[in-house]
């Protein structure tokens, strides 16, 4: 493939193009998401933290290679932004073939780099339990 | 009782007081931790985001008043820092009378405020599910 080099002029824009990326499951713009760092951190919904642009990289790949296209609806975006650092929050409704498959609640971290623009450098996905479900995390907080 | 206000002058001595609340079940303090206003945003495990610093004390109050006192290791913290923003992600070993409650994955997020210090402004809790729990949000990443 084209080593291409995509750099964002905001964090929106960044955004755009991360749920692109995993809508399409287009690992390629993955890449171009992240900033390519080794104290980049994903935690994906119910998993442990990760750490480094390879590793993140790795994950999503795994995640595109054994799981089926979804549809993610982003709302309820709320932002938190300084200088060189933009915090959006986000309320994510994943779906396959009509059907509600669960909803996320995920902070996105984003910085302006030096030569890049701005790329992510965090995400934590968490999945917004059922009733039932959260019993098992009710009892941690 | 008395009306204090606490100036942390690091988002490290932000965070040690956001624990040391946490722990010993202080709501006082706890306030303190905060920033107060309207935009600060808290994800409980397994809860849905909360906005605001009035609808986060209250959620912290009914924590604390229907759940015994917790200690909570944290481990493992990583930090990125931008001029007034710091982001840690923490690892947090929750136990109750010598007996592992279960890990939970924090993304903590810190603002120096113009008058105030540093305030939490972020607080978003991911419980480590078991691996049988994890089924569950699998699905979801």
């Amino acid at each position: 493939m084209k080593n291409i080099d995509i750099s964002y002029t905001d964090s929106m824009q960044a955004e755009e193009a991360f749920y692109q990326a995993f809508r399409a499951h287009d690992i390629e713009l993955m890449k171009q998401v992240w900033q390519n760092t080794d104290d980049v951190f994903c935690i994906h919904p119910g998993s442990s933290r990760i750490y480094s642009f390879d590793l993140i990289i790795a994950s999503w790949a795994h995640i595109f290679a054994v799981k089926e296209e979804i549809n993610i609806q982003v709302s309820e975006v709320g932002y938190q932004q300084d200088t060189r650092t933009a915090i959006h929050t986000v309320k994510e409704l994943l779906r396959v073939d009509n059907r509600d498959l669960g909803v996320v609640y995920a902070t996105n971290i984003y910085h302006q780099t030096e030569q890049h623009g701005w790329k992510m450098v965090g995400h934590h996905g968490t999945p917004a339990l059922t009733e039932s479900e959260s019993r098992i995390s009710n009892s941690l907080h």
